[in-house]
C-alpha cells in the first residue's frame, strides 16, 4: 500500500526503545521509560510527520510513559503541543502477566524455550497471569482507579488485547474519524497491531507474524465508512520492513541461558 | 494563610521564565518557549509538589507551550504523566494586543512611560488592539479554529482576562472540585491572578498589585462550596514573596530608552 500524506487522517506510531527493550525483558504494563535511543526514535517519527505536512485535530496515547513521552516529543516536533490529548489504558501494551520483568533468557529457563515460542507466536494463549495480590497487579495502581478491578487484565493474549482495544476504537476513534477529525495515536506494538488487524482485516494467523517497527509513522487515509483507501509507512515500505526485521530479531537476541 | 498539603485539592503554578521574559518583551499570546531557567523552575515546582506528597485527579493548562511544557515537566517530577490533561485557551495569558513583541523600552518609546504605567497598573484599560488582519491575530491560528472569531480577544485588560477565565472556572474546574477531584493547573501570571482574585475575593485595586511568583506552587484547600479553608505557597510565604518581588522588578528593569 502507499500513502498520500495530504489525505491521511490517521497516523499510528509505536514508541521507540525502552529501558526494558534494551535489557530484553518482558515489559507489558510495567511503566519503564524510553532510552536515549527511544527518545531519538520519537524525534525521528515527529520529523517524518512534520516533513509530510500532516496536521491533526486530536492525539491519543496509553497511560504508560514510554508512549506518552513519544507523543510529547512528536507534538513538539510538529509544533502542536496544544493539540488535545487523550490517554486511555485500553491503548496500553499487551499485559504479559507473570512474565513481566523477566528477561527472555530467564523466561526460557523458567518455562522452556518451546513454551516461550508458543506464548510469543499464538494468537489466543495468554501467558501465566499475575497473582491478584501481586504488587504489580493493576488494581493497586492509582492510574486505573476508575476502572472496575475485574475489567483490568492480569495477563493477555493478543486476542484479549484486541478485545479491549477495539471497544476503544469503536467508541472513541471511529466516531471522531467519521466526524472528520484527523488522529495521531502513539501506542505500543500490540495495541497498534490490534488497530491494524481491524483496519486491514488481517487474519489471526497472519497478525502474530506482523511486526510493527518502532518510531515509524504508519499513515492511513480512511473514508467516512472507515474503509482504508490508502495506507503505508511515511518512511516507505523498505525502510519500515528493515526496521520491523530489526524489532523481530530483538526477540531472538537473548543471551544463551547458563544454568 | 497557610496550607496543609494533605488536604490540598487545587494547586496553581505559573510557568517559569520564557525567552521573551528574558528579553523583556510583552508576550501575551505569542507562543514562545521556556528558557533553560524556565525549565529549571518547572522542575523545582514539580519537586515541591512531590515532596509535599500532593496527588491529583486531573491537570489543566493553556494552549501556549510555555505553560504546557511546565505542566509536562511537573507531571514527570510527580511521576504522573498518565494524569488526564485538559488544554483550554481560556487559561492563556492576558492578550497584550499591539504591544506583543515590543520590549519594555520600545513600548515606552512608542507610547510614553506614563501610558505604559497606566496599561500595567489599571484593572480595566486594555492596550491597543491587534489589527484584525494582523497575522498574529488568533483567528488565523489553527489552535483557535473551534472558537468563534468574535470570541477571540485582540487585546485584554486584566478585567477582560478575568471575564474569560471565570466561565472556564465555573464550567470546568468548579464542577470537578465539587465532585471531589484534585486539580493541578499550570498557567500564566494573569490567568492565575484571575483565579486567585475569585477565590480570595481580592478587590480590583489590589489585584493589579499582586504578583504571582513563577515556579512556586500555590496550594489551596477548598471545601465543597469552594470556599478557601487553607491556602499558601508550598515553599512558604517568605520565599514566595521574594520570588514575586523579583518578578515585579523585571518590569522595571528595562534598559533606558535611547533615541
Amino acid at each position: 500500500m502507499s500513502v498520500d500524506a495530504n489525505d491521511a487522517n490517521l497516523v499510528l506510531v509505536r514508541h521507540g526503545q525502552s529501558q526494558w527493550n534494551l535489557e530484553n525483558r518482558f515489559t507489558g504494563w510495567i511503566d519503564v521509560d524510553l532510552t536515549a535511543q527511544g527518545v531519538a526514535e520519537a524525534h525521528s517519527a515527529g520529523r517524518q510527520i512534520r516533513e509530510a505536512g500532516i496536521e491533526f485535530d486530536a492525539a491519543w496515547t496509553s497511560v504508560l510513559q514510554r508512549a506518552i513521552h513519544t507523543l510529547w516529543i512528536i507534538l513538539d516536533e510538529i509544533q502542536a503541543p496544544w493539540l488535545p490529548v487523550g490517554r486511555d489504558w485500553r491503548l496500553n501494551e499487551r499485559h504479559y502477566g507473570a512474565l513481566q520483568g523477566l528477561n527472555k533468557a530467564e523466561t526460557a529457563a523458567e518455562h522452556g524455550e518451546d513454551q516461550v515460542l508458543i506464548w510469543r507466536r499464538s494468537y489466543d494463549i495468554p501467558p501465566p497471569p499475575l497473582d491478584r495480590d501481586h504488587p504489580d497487579h493493576p488494581r493497586f495502581d492509582r492510574r486505573y482507579r476508575h476502572t472496575p478491578p475485574d475489567a483490568l487484565p492480569a495477563a493477555e493474549s493478543l486476542k484479549l488485547t484486541l478485545e479491549r482495544v477495539l471497544p476503544w476504537w469503536d467508541s472513541v476513534a471511529a466516531p471522531a474519524l467519521r466526524d472528520g477529525q484527523r488522529l495521531l495515536i502513539a501506542a505500543h506494538g500490540n495495541s497498534i497491531r490490534a488497530i491494524v488487524k481491524h483496519l486491514e482485516s488481517i487474519s489471526n494467523e497472519e497478525i502474530v507474524g506482523l511486526n510493527i517497527p518502532t518510531g515509524m509513522p504508519l499513515a492511513y487515509t480512511l473514508d467516512r465508512e472507515l474503509h482504508v483507501s490508502e495506507g503505508g509507512y511515511l518512511a516507505g515500505e523498505d525502510a519500515a520492513a528493515e526496521a520491523a526485521a530489526a524489532v523481530a530479531a530483538q526477540g531472538r537476541a537473548a543471551p544463551p541461558v547458563t544454568p
